[in-house]
């Protein structure tokens, strides 16, 4: 569940998030992004993880990546809805990865 | 709990963990840190969340405030006993926050 990402440098997008109480269609689209993120080109992996705080980091190989997949028609659609049913507050941060290090027993 | 983190540029540091079943000193542990990282110069936030995987973000002025993190006494000595007694894999990732937006009802 750790995303094996490549060596660095590459991009992180962290979006930080807090729901609403709709659930309308959120599971199902979540599920269909993480599917049309997969199939985007320069996609490394991802993270999730929600405990009333929602946190998701999706790693790019360049800001090139990020800014095709932040167009993509039904993401632009999702994020819509986003705003509009199931997100109270979100945050995103696009951040450059210089180094990472790691530990697994 | 999104973190109140200033205007970028600012360094975000991932850390994203799978935890043993070892729970000895690990929540008390935990809650000293983040009392000690507040009290850090250049600490500007952090968020956690943790449900299987654990992801925990802190927020940070400068690379050299990570270094003095990472160097610190306790926190050291936290970090032996992580890879000892309660991770049982982590990968970090020191990255520049390069931009930032959000949204809120």
């Amino acid at each position: 569940m750790i995303a094996n990402t490549p060596a660095p440098p590459y991009y992180a997008v962290i979006f930080s998030n807090m729901r609403t109480e709709i659930n309308d269609g959120y599971e199902e689209t979540a599920l269909e992004m993480v599917r049309l993120a997969e199939a985007q080109v320069g996609y490394l992996g991802h993270e999730s993880v929600r405990d009333g705080l929602g946190i998701t980091i999706s790693y790019w190989a360049s800001l090139d990546a990020i800014r095709n997949w932040k167009q993509q028609t039904d993401h632009l659609f999702a994020q819509r809805m986003g705003r509009e049913k199931w997100y109270s507050a979100y945050k995103t941060r696009i951040c450059l990865v210089e180094r990472d290090y790691e530990f697994s027993i």
